[in-house]
């Protein structure tokens, strides 16, 4: 037998350009694509080791910590996900789910593979979690480790009282993983201030950057319980020790761990330079202006949040109900095939309920606002159309 | 408290272009660079599952296989080797790694993680596992899982009689894992003829893909016994069920399982469209030739290649004793220095005792073969010198 070389790898390359305003992720700006066309370099290489220095410093910056044990993982968000319990859990630990959405789920999937004891505080849909929903929990189940993601993409839940929930594990001791994939850049986040033991976030997001490289940070006294651990993390690839010295996170030697793709380095790099440049609070303030703007465009068009409390609502994701009798995906397809432009559905809980229209990083400007309210109300009103003229004939 | 923004960030960013002629990554073509310059797609995009499909069959045409589980995973080659064993190992299962180098070690390392009883069957320093030593390792150990590195870029060392080893395992219902990061390319493969049950290989290698995509296959077989697990694979991120089942290997309708890097893809999906195209016949052959003619050459200068039987050497990285008295990192950084070009060091057990010079993918023509031999000779007279003239101080 022999296997022949496949057909379809004849054909050029066609990638089309597409603005992406679901969940993620967002366009890169032409700063980053330029940026990966760079010749590939050693992952020990100095050029190399120093560029992840930066994007070190980079991260520290977005999440405001001072935290050593600031890092990417080699992956997409969920290995951000992964390394966060893999390196927390050990056999038996209690670990409490906070669940808004599709992403506690997850985590809960991955804790119990790692052999933890796993439970959970549930919001009612469409809503965050209470602080005394969460300290009931608490009493309930004296947790070890406490998961929650600051913003649900899957709802466009924001989950706030994080400083509160910080505290509340200190007092329990218990430590705090925030999911801030979906949610940093659009929302404030302080590591350090709200006692936060482990977080992390999508590269590809509101920062603007290729999937493939996830940050993610360990407080001092995360790292100070992951040294005392009883046995190893479960996984090599996501040993935060290891990785931590490969990216010389500890000021000891640097020890080749994995291969890092230094093309998405570039990308990142790029990316978070752009953060930077533009400040923390400014891309925050930008992304809820954006958000806000949406919302009222929303209601204007006679269309419902899902989110009921303002409060509560995700800037970066924005979920919208679907009207009663129109064909979500035909709305998403309309919008797609006329314009190429990436309307959401659900996911999860909220597929057929709702749109998730994502105003991230280069999409989080007023024009595109306007623009994606513009688009979905011709493309709502087209379907409605198109539906009557079916029902007629 | 509040974290400034780094200043490191203010600076533009500078990539050198070096010749990577070093264990990998190897430099990408032009044709891959540009390539990872295109816009992001999503994840669920069609453009962006037809580029998927593309990428697995152009990774079932260099495995020489039909295995329906063919995909890549979203991580460094280390993650090939991860979801390799995560997803065979059980707790308690006997797990025989094969070491002619560092790599048997680290796979010992992960499998043990994962609750392995690890055994070890060893080759002389320098040399590659006969047969005879691996047939009494299997009948003492009677392992679940066999593991051998095709290719050990640590020594140089190939491991040849993959067929006869297969057959093996299926005597003693074994599984046998092949790794092919360094191998793939420079050598023959044959996935299905001989019987291999997983194999992965790495992106930024004989492929000249960027590194972050593994591609990674697995055998009916191996597919029919993880279905029928006790348990479920420790990790959800290296779960090939499920990340089957995005790439559509099982004929089911995709599921979103992670956010993998278009970016990467695009570049990987270029770098196999080019492999396809010279046919991997001729592929393997220019290796081949390169290699010879490197190994001639280095005698030539009165060098000596550190693997002692020529037909354990591995085409793609070859590994030159130091000579006595030479400061190989001199030598190293003579190179780079001076002419942008990476002759490495040993790893692990052969750090000090050998260079490793890379001829993979672009790097792999008789051109740059004649470059390195020049270059490794002039450093190597250079260091001599200066070390002379230092004596004489």
């Amino acid at each position: 037998m022999e296997v022949p070389p496949p057909l379809v790898l004849k054909r050029p390359l066609f990638v089309p350009s597409k603005t992406l305003m679901g969940p993620g992720p967002s366009n890169c700006s032409q700063r980053v694509l330029e940026a990966m066309s760079n010749p590939v370099l050693g992952h020990m290489h100095p050029e190399c080791l120093q560029i992840m220095d930066e994007v070190k410093e980079g991260i520290k910056y977005i999440f405001q910590t001072l935290n050593d044990a600031t890092m990417c993982i080699s992956g997409a968000g969920h290995s951000g996900m992964e390394a966060a319990l893999c390196n927390l859990i050990e056999d038996n630990d209690v670990v409490l789910l906070g669940i808004s959405g599709v992403w506690g789920h997850r985590a809960a999937d991955m804790a119990r593979r790692y052999g933890a004891d796993v439970r959970y505080v549930e919001a009612s849909f469409g809503r965050a979690l209470t602080l005394d929903e969460i300290r009931a929990a608490f009493d309930t189940h004296q947790p070890r480790v406490f998961f929650v993601a600051q913003g649900d993409s899957s709802t466009g839940i924001l989950q706030r009282h994080i400083a509160e929930i910080g505290e509340l594990c200190r007092q329990h001791d218990c430590f705090l993983v925030v999911d801030v994939v979906a949610s940093l850049g659009g929302t404030d986040f302080l590591m350090d201030e709200w006692k936060v033991d482990v977080a992390y976030t999508g590269s590809q997001k509101a920062l603007g950057a290729p999937a493939g490289l996830t940050p993610i940070s360990f407080s001092k006294r995360a790292l100070t319980h992951i040294k005392q651990r009883k046995t190893k993390p479960k996984v090599y690839y996501f040993d935060i020790l290891l990785i931590g010295q490969y990216w010389g996170c500890y000021g000891t030697p640097r020890i080749y761990h994995h291969t890092i793709s230094s093309t998405l380095l570039f990308g990142l790099r790029e990316a978070l330079a752009h953060f930077c440049a533009m400040g923390l609070k400014n891309v925050v303030q930008r992304h809820r202006e954006c958000s806000a703007r949406l919302q009222l465009g929303v209601e204007e068009l006679g269309l419902e949040l899902f989110v009921q409390h303002e409060q509560d609502r995700l800037p970066t994701v924005n979920t919208i109900k679907v009207p009663f009798g129109v064909d979500w995906k035909k709305v998403a397809d309309y919008a797609m095939r006329k314009y190429n432009l990436e309307i959401s559905g659900g996911l999860g809980p909220t597929v057929g309920h709702v749109f998730r229209i994502g105003l991230m990083g280069e999409n989080a400007t007023l024009e595109k606002v306007d623009m994606v309210l513009s688009i979905l109300n011709e493309a709502i009103q087209s379907i409605k159309l198109r539906a009557v003229e079916r029902s007629k004939i």
